[in-house]
């Protein structure tokens, strides 16, 4: 992948450069709106369900909330993820020198067990570039599959933890010469997940015709390496000084301290470690990134981040399943969780929304999750 | 619910007419396309895989299909029922001497344990009419809950079988004075069906545009009481003599003789009761309609009828949920798995079809099905 010093300025043009360069190549994913759950979010919660939690005895918020899902769930390879590794290929055989240095040949290289491992192999295989991936030897069967079989990747194993995948990695970018692309923490790689939030904007707008003052409120997006909500941040500045902002919100899970970004922000410092930790929202069980953290923290382009809880994304998954009719994993209900039960947030929203409310983009970020993953999660119910 | 001798003739303008009345009620559901599903049906199946079948031994079929699937699962209600429901609905409120009669005071009423009863109730509550409901005792509590709570039907409970419903249903008309509405055997209930088909050749249409000579080849349904599969053959019947006809075929399960349809067409009378069957298909358990049979058998507008396995239903459906990320009740995905895995169905699409294929339109019927149904039915495997 490019060298991060000649990437392009973090910046709302750059995703729009970004758009450009990807749109052959991904979907625009459809904007669902569901009146069922806007009359959920809207009504206050009850005393009773407060009990038990931080806000107990509190007086429950009373946001108007009106949802604008980006079914991210439906883009190519089932996630969000091929929009950053599109891009990356993309400014990858842009980049001077590179084809020359045998740089089509040598190919692409990283270490995930999930959605980014199978958007880079897809990514790859459009530009006819050889892709080498190493997955953790316990990553499931169906997403070894998924990158062996159907994007014809290089596939080694490695050992399940960090050390292990990167020594790994580190083996195959030495024997082949070919090019790490990391999964979240590059300015191309956030560019690109940037695009999501662009199109929302511009489908919002559509989908508002005959009202050009309309704009989204805010957007919320799940918050794990920080690769989409930081592009998502990008895309949601102004482009020009006199433009409303969009707010942009964070959403993770608090389960054995998954909630690295929000405590950072809460401390003023990046949290670059976390435990293992057994959140069913297994897209978000890492710290937050460097490059991701210097456009929600140092820049302050994120205004909050919010937690949830794992009953919360269950209950925010069967809402999705059951009233959208639409399949999304775990993760990607996670900000959808903290706009329905978070007390912060909602709180918030009725403040600056008032009567009127507000208009919340939300990323779908995927819906990669097999019936037997989600037949054993509700299982344990 | 307006009586069928002064109802509109059976055609496709009397489709076009009932859409214009139910638009403002319904929304316009999303065609989606999948490359996955299409590659998978433009691939020869193996001889393996027809080993056991009734085609084993033969030479696999060569079809080419590109699907466009009409999500009816993303319908008001969560199905195609409010088409019709509403249509009723218009139609009797038009009836001339109803209203003087008392009759928005008497109301509808219907028996049904499924989605008729919620579409019938949503239609009613949306013109200030009450809709009285006879459900058997043995419904889903999530189903009595919509029908009761959310579109705030009078609710009658019964004993199972179908004698004992129609009898609670005519103890409500004599004691109310409410009109029936049937869920399927009626002509404006068939013609509001008929509007999904219409619009999904208008949809195909705009997703074509610069083709104008561009139409589907054909439609498949499931079939049940036989609404849906009338409607739809009325909405694909030529406009005008030189048109190129659509195609209408239908699906249903095999299990416990549930292909009554089928079987009806074979001896070229209508089977007008089938036994209890246990196929998961729910909404297809039924005989197919006196009304329906017309259009079907009589007027030759539905091609053929193709029937399916209970291990082929379950294979489309987690092939539906778990790549084109949609959710989608058993009955829903019948016509998918016909044209996945009936030999028939996929050497008549390769003869007619050639190389160049077929542009084939599936109905979604409908996506009500709840997580702990659907992994009640995965657990069995």
């Amino acid at each position: 992948m490019a060298d991060p010093s000649i990437s392009p300025p973090l910046t709302r043009s750059s995703v729009e450069a970004a758009h450009r360069l990807i749109k052959p190549f991904i979907h625009e994913t459809p904007v669902l709106t569901n009146s069922t759950l806007n009359k959920l979010a809207s009504t206050p919660r009850t005393a009773e369900e407060l009990a038990g939690t931080e806000w107990e005895g509190r007086d429950p918020a009373k946001p108007v909330i009106r949802f604008w899902f980006k079914c991210e769930n439906f883009q190519r390879g089932g996630a969000f993820k091929v929009r950053g590794a599109f891009h990356a290929v993309e400014r990858l055989k842009r980049e001077p020198g590179w084809e020359e240095a045998g740089g089509r040949e040598k190919g692409v290289v990283t270490h995930s067990s999930g959605n980014h491992a199978a958007a880079l192999s897809l990514a790859a295989l459009t530009s006819s570039i050889p892709a080498h991936i190493i997955m953790p030897s316990n990553s499931s069967p169906i997403k070894i599959a998924a990158v062996r079989d159907t994007y014809l990747a290089n596939l080694t194993f490695s050992g399940p933890t960090t050390p292990e995948r990167e020594a790994a990695a580190a083996r195959v970018v030495a024997e082949t010469g070919a090019r790490l692309v990391p999964p979240y923490d590059h300015p191309d790689i956030i560019l690109g997940q940037g695009t999501a939030a662009l199109e929302l904007q511009e489908q919002f707008a559509r989908l508002n015709q005959g009202n050009d003052k309309k704009k989204l409120n805010a957007v919320i997006t799940p918050l794990g390496g920080g690769g989409l909500i930081s592009g998502t941040a990008l895309a949601c500045s102004p482009s020009s000084p006199e433009d409303e902002p969009i707010h942009v919100f964070g959403a993770e899970p608090t389960l054995d301290g998954a909630d690295d970004a929000r405590r950072g922000l809460a401390q003023g410092e990046r949290i670059d470690w976390i435990g293992p930790t057994r959140t069913i929202a297994d897209g978000l069980r890492i710290p937050v990134g460097k490059v991701p953290w210097t456009i929600i923290h140092d820049r302050k382009l994120v205004r909050a981040v919010y937690g949830v809880s794992e009953t919360e994304i269950k209950r925010a998954l069967r809402l999705v399943w059951e009233r959208m009719k639409v399949v999304v994993e775990p993760s990607a209900v996670v900000p959808l969780a903290a706009a329905l039960y978070n007390e912060e947030f909602r709180a918030l929203i009725e403040k600056e929304g008032g009567e009127e409310g507000w208009d919340l983009g939300v990323i779908f970020s995927g819906g990669n999750v097999s019936l037997d993953a989600l037949e054993a999660l509700f299982k344990e119910e």
